[in-house]
């Protein structure tokens, strides 16, 4: 097989077979097939396209490229969730302590942020002495202990995603549904899961802005992880503005513990329902309830009954973690006053997540250094009434020479208009999970 | 500007400023985009295709990375052919003589064969002696005092032209006709010639198997080299079997001089027609006559009163070769029997140049060394009643050990059937000159 007659076959509008996609991705990530002719490769594919038999052995091929974890020493269905990011996301703290604490294993490797979108690691780092470096030992052990263990991507799994992703983001190859699709499915079928929930946002602050595209890529999700023997779902979820109230590190392991601890504020309400109704997917994937309705109620009572908390405790307690949690906190607070007279008609995710990162709480570049204390709080969301001046937001910052910007930025976020917005917002836009995508553990 | 930026562009179907095309080949040709992004930007290329004000760009840009060269102290016309390549093409070797006779300038820069298709520089170098290196200064006197040089590409003319092919032959990016027509006109465009004729060749043995991608092809060529204010014709022209009897350096030297010589033989006829359409053309863009038809009535007369002969000796002589030239002769010949009776339905260009390649008189790799007394003579061409065992090929060789597989190809290249071929055999297929393309000079 050679290199250079792939490149055509997929130039030309071919089908590659699982064999050619194997030799290409394990030539590639053992360096055996240069840079330039990948990238060729990889932009034939973003403008051919892939067939779902493709995308899948691709992902196969992938996960393959390094070490693919056997869980079967632990008893117990295993379950994940992945989302494929937004602004002040952070659902993954408050479901994974929920669905262990239901007896699921939640073996969870995760992401670190970057540009204005955030990352779960982070946000665990937030909490002094987190470890998410663990030796997959030790992952063992914490996940078969505790149900769940929450760790950072490590260099033996998946190896081929690491490069492949480094070429995709300097040759404008990175927006492939199929190369998207076989970048996440990999990572997370090599963590040795039976089911899996796809959260995959759309709106002005998701990387699938369109819900026609974030469907699309849902649904090839799903099927790839059916074609490898897997239970998927996926919900579309709005991320037309950001989730709960606060963006920044501390910020939302605090807005995560308020909703663990079984507090209730209007403005974080989309994210326990949303962390609700994950679980209750995940729940339901995983065979420990009937039915997703009874996956919510389930999920309802370990966060009104406190073992939703005490799990999440047990979990960064064994993670190295202080017990209370010890958070940063910034040094200087600044309110954000609404620039005018009217109603909320959406807020801009991109420019929240910017003002954030503005702020030192997420990357411009991969080596950045993170300042896990500042941060924003979204006092007032869509919908809502405010009069000029008013506090509509408060800013956590450290420098104060970073918050004009940040300011600006969130003028540019909040727009408002002289009418209530029409119509309800909806959370959950859709559901993919077809009929014969059941199987019994 | 970004190079990243201008993939997306590409890549998204867009359309490139000519500032924006003239970016990417000067930092290109610099060293400054990497050939990782450049092999994605030229994929993207190659499935969104280019515009003709985009293709013209890209010609302008790439003629202006080295030097163009300026003739204007050479008195007269100056034109040119390209040819894009076959088996049996030694058209320039007669043609530019003939001009030059006529009266008009001919600078010819050409190249050297590779694969299956030869080059005008290899059956130059067949004569001892002939130096297709001549300096840029000592081409201006040859030029200047015969009329006509024959030399090879320099390092200082397009220099990104090099770098950009190295590239596409190694990422399945050759076959874009916007980017063949960029590489070629952008050469020829060096020259700083006034009108050039196109020799584009359809059928088995060319690089546009389909006459419809060769119109394609040969219409961007001279609508480019219209838009860079030159006349520019293109003869679509019959590549199905090899033009001439003879394949192999010397011996396609060999039948030139019959040709020159005013000889005549049934095998070369279509050879000797072909230049004389061809001279007729350059005669006609040159201003040298008023129509076509006196162009070959002219070229004809110059082949019979020898004035064509006489200036081919003298460019040889000014060259560097002896006079008469010495062409090295294979130490062995063997016929090669016809395996079938019947018609000579056709002859499959690629083999027949492979059997001539394989014998040594071609090159697989780009520093592979020739054999010039190596190759074939073809004694029957399509149409041709055959016996089973009749010599319808001579092979000249030197190693025995090459003969078997010089047969072999050759029984693949002759395709013999029961009846004789339905329809006449055109030579030229088509001419593309658009009405608007004249000017004087």
């Amino acid at each position: 097989m050679r290199p250079l007659d792939l490149v055509r076959k997929k130039r030309d509008g071919g089908e590659h077979s699982p064999a050619e996609i194997s030799f290409l991705v394990e030539a590639f990530t053992r360096g055996d097939i240069p840079d330039y002719q990948m990238s060729a490769w990889l932009m034939a594919v973003f403008l051919r396209g892939m067939s779902d038999a493709e995308t899948a052995a691709l992902t196969d091929a992938m996960m393959r490229s390094g070490r693919v974890l056997d869980l079967t020493e632990i008893l117990g269905v295993k379950v994940d969730k992945h989302s494929t990011g937004g602004v002040g996301d952070k659902t993954s703290l408050i479901l994974a302590p929920i669905v262990a604490a239901g007896g699921l294993k939640v073996p969870m490797i995760s992401g670190r942020g970057l540009g204005h979108t955030g990352g779960t690691l982070d946000k665990l780092e937030a909490m002094a002495g987190f470890n998410v470096n663990l030796s997959l030992r030790q992952f063992f052990e914490v996940l078969q202990q505790a149900g769940c263990a929450l760790i950072g991507q490590t260099a033996e799994i998946v190896p081929a995603d690491k490069k492949m992703y480094a070429l995709r983001d300097v040759t404008g190859t990175v927006e492939s549904p199929a190369l998207i699709c076989a970048s996440i499915m990999s990572k997370k079928l090599a963590e040795g899961i039976d089911a899996l929930v796809l959260d995959v946002k759309t709106g002005s602050g998701a990387f699938m802005k369109l819900q026609e595209d974030a469907e699309h890529l849902a649904a090839m999700m799903v099927q790839t992880g059916q074609r490898m023997g897997k239970k998927v779902a996926a919900l579309i979820t709005d991320m037309d503005q950001p989730l709960g109230r606060a963006v920044g590190n501390s910020l939302e392991v605090l807005e995560c513990l308020e909703i663990l601890r079984g507090q209730r504020r209007p403005m974080s309400e989309d994210l326990r329902a949303l962390s609700v109704e994950l679980s209750a997917w995940m729940f339901h994937l995983g065979g420990r309830v009937a039915s997703v309705e009874d996956g919510r109620e389930l999920a309802g009572e370990l966060l009104a009954n406190g073992q939703a908390l005490a799990k999440f405790q047990d979990i960064c307690r064994r993670q190295g973690a202080e017990d209370p949690p010890r958070l940063p906190a910034a040094k200087f607070t600044a309110p954000f006053p609404a620039q005018s007279d009217g109603f909320i008609e959406r807020i801009q995710c991109e420019q929240v997540g910017l003002a954030s990162l503005v702020l030192g709480s997420g990357r411009n570049k991969h080596d950045d250094v993170i300042d896990h204390s500042a941060g924003l709080e979204l006092q007032k969301k869509a919908g809502d009434a405010v009069k000029t001046g008013e506090p509509i937001a408060t800013v956590h910052y450290n420098d104060p020479a970073r918050l004009p910007e940040a300011l600006r930025r969130l003028a540019e976020a909040y727009v408002i208009g002289p009418k209530p917005p029409v119509g309800q917002r909806v959370l959950v836009k859709k559901v993919i999970f077809p009929c014969n995508n059941s199987q019994a553990f």
